[in-house]
Formats: structure tokens, C-alpha cells, sequence
């Protein structure tokens, strides 16, 4: 079974300290810390990434295409402007969830349209952390791992 | 602790026999199973409703907004065109979790936009079925229902 | 043979008073009347609604997919505001004929745009009463209703 | 003399407990008891309705139109989107003065435009309650009532 | 009484060979050949013509209004760009019923938009070649020509 | 108690003699005797001007804000281009009531906007003459003058 | 001295019995004498044609501006549409004058935008007969005749 | 027989010393001086005038059309912004000619608009000084001056 | 083998004289000239026109589309206008190369839109007269040649 | 050496009053006593001016324009609207540097677009009074200064 | 003579792999061969590069630039977005010939704008990796490499 | 006292090399050297860079957000399509002030909208190698230096 890549765009790294009205207290590597643990409990592997660079968006999400493993997307700013990883998503053929910890759809209208999410398999906008947790649980359903 | 309300827009009584292509082989009764078993493990109540009236739509959000009661809510095509329904959600402080089974981004320009996501406290696109149980999950978090 | 449905939209009930220079004198009963006429002759039921709601439309176009049944439908002004009618006609596979009574395209440009004609078998815009004799026509060819 | 009608659209039965910063603590009840008494003063009778529902305002105005009654309406949120609306009052001729509690000008841009507007006698809008008795007073002038 | 002109535009010839998927496999011939028909049973003259020629168009439009003779126009490409056929129409204040085998509206965003249809006395559109005769239908209605 | 300022703007000086089937017969004078009469009942002093220059406007605004006095302003076509007007009364924090005698949503689209509307307590449009009343009267509500 | 080659648009020969609400009651010929008169009293040829055939008109601007003659041009329809007439004024060098009968700017907003101005020496708009005349003059100033 | 007016707006103060390879080396002077022998020729009164101000320009135009006097108008870049100076001419019933010496629509675009051209007589563009004379020409056709 | 057809639109008969800073200074002549060179030596047939008018344009594409033979087509300003030359591709499965001398893509906003480029195998712009010597060389490569 | 002009529009008298949260508490004063002392360091005199009239700033830019002295410009919300003070800017070919006290671009979107910029030789926004003196600095760099 | 530069954007190292039905199944290897030979046949050097990263673009671009080389540049999804790469091109000179692989135009609406274009000698779209012989055919045209 | 940070995008290291025209023959070490001794007269420190990668200005942004240190920042092309760059400001509470060298307004429309501008202190725009003074003497006023 492939491991799931989690990979995250420009400015994630800020994560905690980022405007916590709008993200919350938690770290980038609070978030890497409970998806650890719940790939554990899961039995998969967990590739988790960060970058302010959309080159380098594009080559992980070419490895994890190629490798056949399902991807937690969250391109933070790029999700609005990259074509290029909406090219990297469709010549891969990358399995993509697309995730948001803010409430997109609430803020800047910039921030409304998505070139990531015509190609996603879904989208999960505005549970802060939780949206991780929530597109891990659409790749690995309770159900699933109970079993 | 107040039920949860689970409200369903025009045409989704179609569910199963409507485009299977788009949203899959499983009828809105086989969804309300999946959570009414969901919400006996959680000790919650549930009520569940469709109506082709925007009116009904209206006033169950209201009535939840009252209830202090955490909505789920596919508006189905509303979700695009109802400054009433986003008026009852803001009007009656309603929280309330978007969902939509298939994914709206995808699709024609004018499912693109919803007078909804902007109120909601988060917005779920895209998983089927899977899409009322994600949102589920994100009001009764496993670890929270485990402990 | 499933019977054919003539579907009403809002204030179309004003027909014969409402701006008879628009819509000329004719009542919405007389229409009917004609119809019922043509359907004897041609040996097919009708059934003739009129409703100012949107989900009692969305209700009928349903029945009517679910029959199998031609639909000549007036949508009025929902023609141009209702996404959830586009879904019921294309969820429910209904065969729709268009219809409207007024040139829509020679009047406020708000009623240029229609949700049902992208998936109308035709449109049939600015005969008056007449614009429903030619959808049943459209239906049931006088050719072939003399063999 | 017909009576006033005066015809209140979705979400305007939370008036009071909805957004009170927005709208003033005041409930549809204080208003229509005002009304009452301005009725009463004026020698006039008062319909005073409430609905969710396009379809029951679509019918309301009709009925107006055919009393040839003055209408004071307050379409909340459908009168930015119905075109149905703004078709029963053209086709029933009915005597409009649209009313608007907040100023929605001062708010999102989707409360900007009217589709009842260009048919109301005048428009009336960010006074709060006192924006019923203004046309109210429009209709029936104090000096007239003097006299 | 004057003849029926049925006018026709741009790659309508093609008509037959050209996209059967969206056309079907009658050729203009075929459509001329039952109109001829048509009309000598209803007793009027046929004028049947195409050309690719802008010109041609709005000459032959300006002779039809010139002989108050009714139109039959299916001007084809031009339908979208040609202000010159819009003119026409008006200028020789001609009878014109404006038709479309293909559904435009369903069709790319540059066909929705028709200089013709306000200055039209009615629009069919998506029958194939039915279009033309529920257009000679809508001049000749059947009870008329039976009695 | 500071005097009400009534200030008009461009080609209001023109009532009466401009397009009567507007505006109606009433001159600038007509209006102001009425309004003369009025703060005489209530006891209060009235300022009323008229001006073709956007700059006096500006300064009336100004002077009507220093001075807390509330403001009803009819700023005619500057309602729809002025920003300096907008900044006016934003910058004074005059209390400002605007006023039109035509219903200028039922004209053409460059009088639907209004740079004054956000910044207003409320708006009247329509009611001729009477929309002047009418604003005195939301300054100075019936009930509170017979007190 | 080159002759003055006037050159007309679609329509434009439907001059007198087109519209006279719009363009007065003289023919073509009727303009065409008088330009015969006034290039007769000036002193040089006058070349007047008509077509309703873009090509056509493309040719004739190509052979003025070949052979450095003036043009005045009422493109007609085209005006709004042809990018082939604004190349063929560009690619000749042609010294046009634009001229209109009616008043374009106070009708459909799709006759206010000309591919010919902004290459015409001078536009000259809503004069009826007199506007080819006016061009004329400025081809030809009374003053310099009078020499 | 009233006067010509001929009303300039900003900036043509500056005209011989402004932009002379846009404007040419004529002053307004120049233009003024040219008009006065017209007019004196023709046996009119002319009224030439120039301001930066809009409320003057408004002012002028209604003494005009009090005057029943025609105006030659070339309001300069209010022409493209000031509703106030439209409102003007409908309220007064202005008879006004408008011109310009550039060709406004080889500029930019803010400059291809006009609040003025739609309810003017006629509209000349691009001929620098020559377009007063071609008003004025326009006014006082040479053939009934020769009379 | 089919011969190779090249389709010449509007004004590229005016090449050479015409805008030589634009296009250059070879004729239409001189292009045919070196085509005639490479079809002799490649060993096919050309077929080389130009026409002003769209008409002709449409009817050599449906004659190319039926003897299936390949097209360079330079449209010249129609490229940007024409949906008529769009259907006769479409409609007669014409296997089209589009040309441009010019860069059209560094000159007006009208030109950048191509009602032929979705259609086309293949567009090729802005190299002058080896635009269509390119084109040539992509249906016939040289390696191919060589062989 | 020409004096420095400083010209300030529309509502700029209230700076102090005016919205201290974004402009300050300075007034308009204090901006010009600091920038008299700057002047008379530098050796330059200073012409400071306010007016709420368009036509003012039109005239003050001629002039300085005229003398060939630099020009501190804040036109306050005419920067947004005015066509007329760009062409004073252009006609008169003054020499201007543009400064706001607030990031206009911060602000409501019919600030972010300014008539000005384009002829401006630099723009300078933001910094409160602070912007004035750069915009002095920019003119009379410290280092020139100093020698 | 300097050597060739192609330079390559994001993800075209997928090509071969990437959505064949689009780009066909060579790989970016495939064509670096038949350039490499291409370039030895006609005694030029080549550099062949691709990159994910703008930067690197960008710095190649001004590389190349600086070499006065000419450059082959398939942008890929940065050919819409990014201005950086057009500033490259202008600010080095870069003498640059745009190629795509697939036909942009038929595809997305969001690929039809390029950065690009306006500043490239040509543009050659759709012909796959004979795009790119194409565009060295340009630079080296056979005529000449034969001599 | 934290260091200044000087942030250049894209193509500023071709700086002197590039459009001379548009932004003066200064390099950005001659800019780098101006500020290293104004730097060195105020006593702070400088950090001066420059990178074609956004990435890399999105991480030095976010090091002078979290050294509290002032930031001047031109980011060149990026300006105009960074949503990254501007989450960056936001995220980490950069103190900035944008710089041009150029006046983008004058320029490509493109260039007219920065996301940096609304959460700059900030802007100053078309100076030259000034623009960078300025905004330093912005942070660091000559009063305050002089002390």
C-alpha cells in the first residue's frame, strides 16, 4: 500500500504563529504529529511535506502520481494561481484531496476559485486541523480500519 | 444535547435513480441509515429531511437555528441561487456543515458559487454519501465518541 | 402511451388579464381547452398544472421523468432563476419541450437566459397560445396522427 | 376602500431575535401592532402576512392586484433574486411601495439590486420599522388623514 | 397571397453530410422536398433558398419584406454576428419566424446570443428539420388549412 | 435643536419646467414652502439649498456635519459620479438622508448606483415631492411632533 | 483631383421606405443628387455605391485609397462588426470620413462601438441626409469652393 | 431668432498651447473669431463661452434651452463623466450639437463614451476647429444662408 | 493526393503595399511563387486564392473538406469575426492549418481571439511569409520530402 | 526656480476632523507649516492650496503648468473621477507627483484606479503627512540639498 | 554562432506519460534526439532544459538573452500566469519562438491567454513535437541550411 | 535595532541591462551601494537581495516578519500575481513598503493591480533607483537621522 504524501504550500510553515483568528494555535508539526499517529493506527506509511516553492509542489506531486499514493493537498496561496500544479495533478493522474484549514469561501474573493478542485477527487474547506483528519478518514474510513 | 438536523434540497429524493454517473447507485434512504446507525453509536439524535421547497429549507434552518442544533445541509441546487437560505443560517446563527456529494467544482460554471460556504463552518464537496458521514465526524470527532 | 404534461409556472394563472398586450386575452382555461381537444383527437391524456411554487414544479417535471411522459413546460419567470428545475428535468432524464408565450428574447434581458433550454428537446418562444399547439405538434406529427 | 396590504418574505418572522445590530430589537408582531393602530386611526383595514415561501407571495400580490389594494412590501431576501415577484406585480398592476428595514446598500453588493424596484410607486429603505409607517404615511398623507 | 420564403444560411448545404450527431441525416434538399409538399397542399408558393453570402441574405429578406411575404429564416452562423440581417428585418419590417435544427442553446456560448429573435414573430429551435415545418405550422395553422 | 439642511443638487433648479412626466408640476419653490410650513410645526429651523456645483455641495455637507444638523440631500446626478459628495458626508459624519423624486431604479442603469446610499440612515425614492415630507417625517416622526 | 467616392452599407438601399421615424423619408438617390450637385459645383467626380456585401465594400476602400480619393462611408451594420472594413482602411492608407443618418448613440448599445472611427479622419453622426453633406463640406470647405 | 451658444468645457482654455499635435495650433480665441464672422454673415447672435466648472457648463446649457437657443457643446472630459451636464440638456429640452476636435475614439477608451451623444442632434468628431463650423454649417445650412 | 488548398482571406491582396511595417514587403504573388516551388518539388497540386468576401471563403473550405485535402488558411480579419468559416470547417471536417503573417497576439485585443484556432490542426503565427512555408513543411516534413 | 505648488482636493479642509483612524489628527495645516519650513531650508517657494471645486484644481494645475513649477498633488476623490484634472495634467504638460495620506488601495475598489497615476512622475501612497514631505524630497533630493 | 536554447517548463518531463490522448506519446527525450540532430545537421549547439521552477525560466531566459541565442520556449502552464517570464523576455531581449504541444485554443479558457505571445517572434501551437522542429525550421530555414 | 531588508524579484538583477528607457541605466549594486551608506549614516544594518524564485521571497519575508524588521520590497513581476507574497506579509506581520522603480500605472494594465499594495505601510511607485530613498527615508526620517 502506498504512503499517503501530505503536502503543503507557501506559508503553511507559519502555521501557529499565522494569524491564529483566522488558523488556530496549532503548528504545521502539531498537525504532522496526529497524522503520525493516526497512519500508525492505519497501517500506512506518511510522507509530509512543506514548501514556499511551486516547483516544488509540482515534482512531489508527480512522485506521489507516479507512485500510485493518495495525496492531502493543501496548496495554501497556489491553490489559486498554479496552473502548473493543476497540470501536475492531471498528467499524473494524482489521486487528490483537497484540504483548507481556513473557511476560504468566507474571506478574499481570490480566494474563492480553485484550480485544484476541478481535479480533486473532494474538497474539505474550514475545520482548521481537522480538515486533515477528515480527508484522512475519506481515503481510510473508520469502517475500513476497524476491520 | 440537541439533535442533529441533516436537510436535503430539491431533486435529492432522486438520489440513486438521478445520474448515477454523478452521484452514485445509493438513494437517500440508504444515507439516512448509514447515519441514523451513526448517531445511535454517537448517542445523538437525528432528524432527517427532504424537501423541493425552499420555504421547508427556510424554516428547518430556523427551527435548527432555535434548537441550537448542528445542521448538516445539502441544498442542492438552493446552494447556488438562495439568498433566503443563507439569510436563515445568519439569521437563526445556525451552525451549519455544507455538504455535497458530488463535486460541484467540476461541474457547470454555475454550481461554482454558494450563497452558502461563506456561513458555514466548514464546506465538504465531493465523497458521495461519504460527504454526510465526513461531516458527521467533524461535529463527533472518533476520538471524542471513543473516550 | 403516458400522458402528456402541460407544467405552469408562477402567474401564468394571470393569463387573459395580465398584460394583454404582452400575452393577448387568452385564459390559461382556454389553452387548456385546446389541448384537451387536440389530445382527444390524437387519443393521449393530459394533465394540465399550473403552480407559483418552484418545488411543486420540480415535483411534477419528477412524476413525469419517473412516467416516461412528454412534458410542454412554462416555466415563466422560473425559467430563468431555477437551477433546482434544470436538476429535476435532468435528474428525472424528463423529455421537455420549452414554451413561452411572449418573445422572451425581444423583452428585459434578465429573460434571456434560460436554465431548461440547454437540455430541451426544443424551444418554442413567442406564438402565444399557439407556441403549445406547435410543442404538441412537435410531439405527435400531424402526419403521423392521420395514419 | 380596499385594505393595505402589507406582505413580509422569508426569515422576516426571526425579526428581533435576527441580528438585532442589523435590524433593531423590535418582532414582526410590534410592527403589524403598530400598524394596527395606524389603520384604525386612518379608517383603513390591514392584511398583514409572513411567509418562507416565493409561491405565497407570488399569490398574495396577485390578490392585491385584483383588489386593487396597496401593497407595502418587504420581499426580504427574494427581492433580489424572484422574478416571479416582480412578474405578479407587473401582471396583476398592483400598487407596490417596496420597504426595506436595514439599508441594504450598506451591505453585500448581492442586496443591491432590486427586481421589484422598477415597479414600485417608490422605494423605502434603513429606516427599521419606521421604514412600514413612512409608506404607510406615503399612501395616506397625514394631511389627507387630518381632513 | 404571397409565397413562403424559406431562407437559408452559411453550410446549411452541408446539411446531411455535416455533424449527423448534431444535425441528423436529411439533406436541405430533403427539407425543401416536404415543404414543397406542405405547400401545395396549403395552396401557397414556395420560395427556397441558400447561400453562404451575408448579402444574399439580407437582399432576400428585403425582397420577402418588400412582397409582405412570410419568412422562414434559419440563417445559420450569421444568426450570432450579422447586425446587417438584423436590419434587414427591420427595415423591410418583415414577417420572420426565425428556426434551428440543432439546439443552440445546448450548444458552445456563442450560439445563445441571436441578432434575430427580438425582431422575430416567434423562435423554434432543436427540432432538426421539424423546425421548419412547425414554423410553416405557426403561419398555416392545420385547422386553418383543413377548413 | 439645529436646523434641518435640505440641499439639492444639479438641475433640481429646474422643477416644474423638467420633464414634468417625471418629476411632475411642482417647482424647487413648491417644495420648499411646504417644508417651510412644516419645521414651523415642529419648530425647527430649515436650510434650503440648491446648487449646480459639486464643490458647494461638498461644503454644505461639511457645514451641515460640524454642526450635527441632520441633512436631507437630493444630490441629483452627482448622487451617481460623486465620490467627493461620499467623502463628504463620510468625513463630517453627517446624518444624511437621501432623497430622489423619481423612482431611479425604473431608469436607466447609470442612476441605479448611488455613492450616497451606503453612507445614508435611509433612503426614499419616487414619491415625488412627498419623498421630502417623507424624510422630515423619519427626522421627526408624527408622534413625537404632537407630543 | 481624385474623385469623392461615397460609399454605402447594407440597407442603405431601403433609404425612404426603411424606418422614417428613424431616417426620414429621402431615398439614396435622393442624397446621391444632392452630392451630384455639390461635386458638380466644386469641380470633381463623385463615385456613389451601394452594396450589402462586405467584400464589396472591403474592394471599394481598397480602389479609393489606391487611388488617394477621399472617402466618405456609411458602412451601415457593418460598422459594429467588420474587422475586414478597418483593414482595408489601414491597409490603404484610405482618408475616410464616417458618416451616420441616424443618431447611433441613442439606439441599441451594439451600434455604439464603430471598427471604423477610430481610423476616419472625422465622424460626423445623426444629421439624416445633411450628415453627407457635412462631410462633404469637410472635405471641401465652403470657404475654399468660394475661391 | 435666439443666439448660437457655443459652450466649451475644462482644458480648452489651453487649446494652441495644449497637445498641439493632438489639437492643432489653433487657440479657442481662434475658433471664437472665425464663429463671430459666421454668425455675423449668417445674421445671428453668438454666445461663446468656456469653463473648468461643471455647475457652469449646467448652468449655460438651461439658459439655453430656456432661450430656446441652440447649443454647440463641447463639454471636454466632463463629456465622459457628468450625468449632471446630460440631465441639463433632457431637463431644458436643449438643442444641442456636440463636437469635438480630436477624434475622441482614437484615444483611450475612457474617452469613448459620452453622456452627451444620445440626447443630442447630432454628434462631430475629429476635425479640430472645422467641427464648430461643420455645427454651425449643420445650424445654419450655406443653401438657406444663400437665400 | 489531394491538393494542398491555400485560403486567403480579406486585405491580403492589398500584401506588399500594405502596412509593409506590419506585414512586410512581399506580395501575395511572391508567397504563391515560393508555394508553387515547394508543392513542384514535394509533388503535390495547390490550389491558391484570395477573397474579400466571406461567402467564397466558406464555400473553398467545404470544397477542400470534401476532397479531404489539407488547408493553410489565413482568414485575415474574419479569423477574428467569422462563425460561418468556423461551421465550414466543422461542418465539412477541413484538416486546417491556421496562419498569420503579423503577430497577431502583440497588436489590438480584437485580433487575439480566433473563431478558427479550436478547429484548426495546428496554428502557426507571426513569421511573415514563412508562416506559410511552416505549414507546409508541417503536413509535409522534410525528412518525409527527402525520402 | 518656480515655486513648489501643493494642491489639495475635495474634503481635504476636514483633515484633523475628518476619520482620524485613517488619516491622522494632523490638519491640513500642520502638512503645510512643515512643508513651508521645508521650503524655506531648500530655498523654494511654496504655493499651498484646497478647493472642493473640480474646476479650481483644473485652473491651479494650468497654472502651474504654465510656470513650469512642480506640482504636489492630492486631488482626494477626484483622483478617482476626474477626466478633467488628468487633461489639466496632460494640456498643460505640469509636472506632478501624486500623494494620498491613506492606502488608497487598502480602501473601498473605486479607489484603487486614479486618472492621475498615468501622467504622474511618481506616486506616493500611505504614508499620512509623511507622504507630502517625500513627495518634497523627491523634488529637492536631501543630497542636492545639502550642497 | 550561439547556440540554441529550448527551455521547458513544469511538467513537461511527464510528457510520454502525461495524457497521451492530449500530447501523444513521445517523451521529452525523444524530442531532445531529434533536436540534437536537427542542431548537429545545421552546426548549431544546443541547450535543452526543463524545469518546474519559474525562476529557472526565468534565469535561462536571461541567459540566453545576454548570449543574443535564440530560444525555443514551451512554457507550459507558466505560458498564463507568469508575468516574471515576460519581463525576462522584454528585459533581456530574447529573441524567443512560443511552441505548444497540444492545441491551447481548443482546450481551457484559462489556456488562451499567453504572457508570451506579445513579445515572441512567432507562436506555433498544436503540431506535438513537430512544434518544436517547426520552430527551429523557422530559425534555420531549410533554403538556408542547404547552401 | 533589526537590520533593513531590501527584497528584489524577478528580473531586477538585469537592472541597468534592461529597457534603459523605461528604468534608467542605474544596476541594482548602484542601488545597493546608495543604501548601504545611507544605511551606514542612520546606523542600521542592511540586508539587500534579490531572487527570480517566489519561494525565496516568500521565506525572506517571513524572516523579517519574524525578526520585527522593516521591509522594502519590490517584488517586480511577482507584484502583479503573488497571492503567496501577500500571505507571507500577512502572515508573519511584515512591515513593508512596496517600491517601482517604474510608474506601473503607466504601464500594461496588468501591472496596474499589486497584492501587496493593500497590506503595504506603504507605496511609492515610478522614481527610479529614488523609490528605494524615499521608502527608506520613510522608515527613517531626516528629522529623526539628524538627531
Amino acid at each position: 500500500m502506498p504512503a499517503v504524501h501530505v503536502i503543503n504550500g507557501p506559508n503553511l510553515n507559519l502555521l501557529g504563529a499565522r494569524e491564529p483568528a483566522i488558523y488556530g494555535g496549532a503548528t504545521l508539526d502539531d498537525i504532522k504529529a496526529t497524522l503520525v499517529e493516526r497512519c500508525a493506527a492505519a497501517g500506512v506509511d506518511l510522507i509530509f511535506r512543506q514548501s514556499n516553492n511551486e516547483g516544488d509542489l509540482v515534482g512531489w506531486i508527480q512522485e506521489a502520481g507516479r507512485a500510485k499514493a493518495p495525496v492531502i493537498l493543501n496548496a495554501g496561496a497556489l491553490t489559486h494561481t498554479s496552473i502548473a500544479i493543476h497540470d501536475a495533478i492531471k498528467g499524473s493522474a494524482a489521486n487528490v484531496i483537497e484540504v483548507h484549514l481556513s473557511n476560504v469561501y468566507a474571506r478574499e474573493s481570490f480566494r474563492h476559485h480553485s484550480f485544484i478542485s476541478p481535479l480533486a477527487r473532494g474538497v474539505i474547506v474550514g475545520f482548521g486541523p481537522l480538515s486533515y483528519l477528515l480527508a484522512f478518514e475519506a481515503l481510510f474510513p473508520a469502517e475500513t480500519r476497524k476491520t
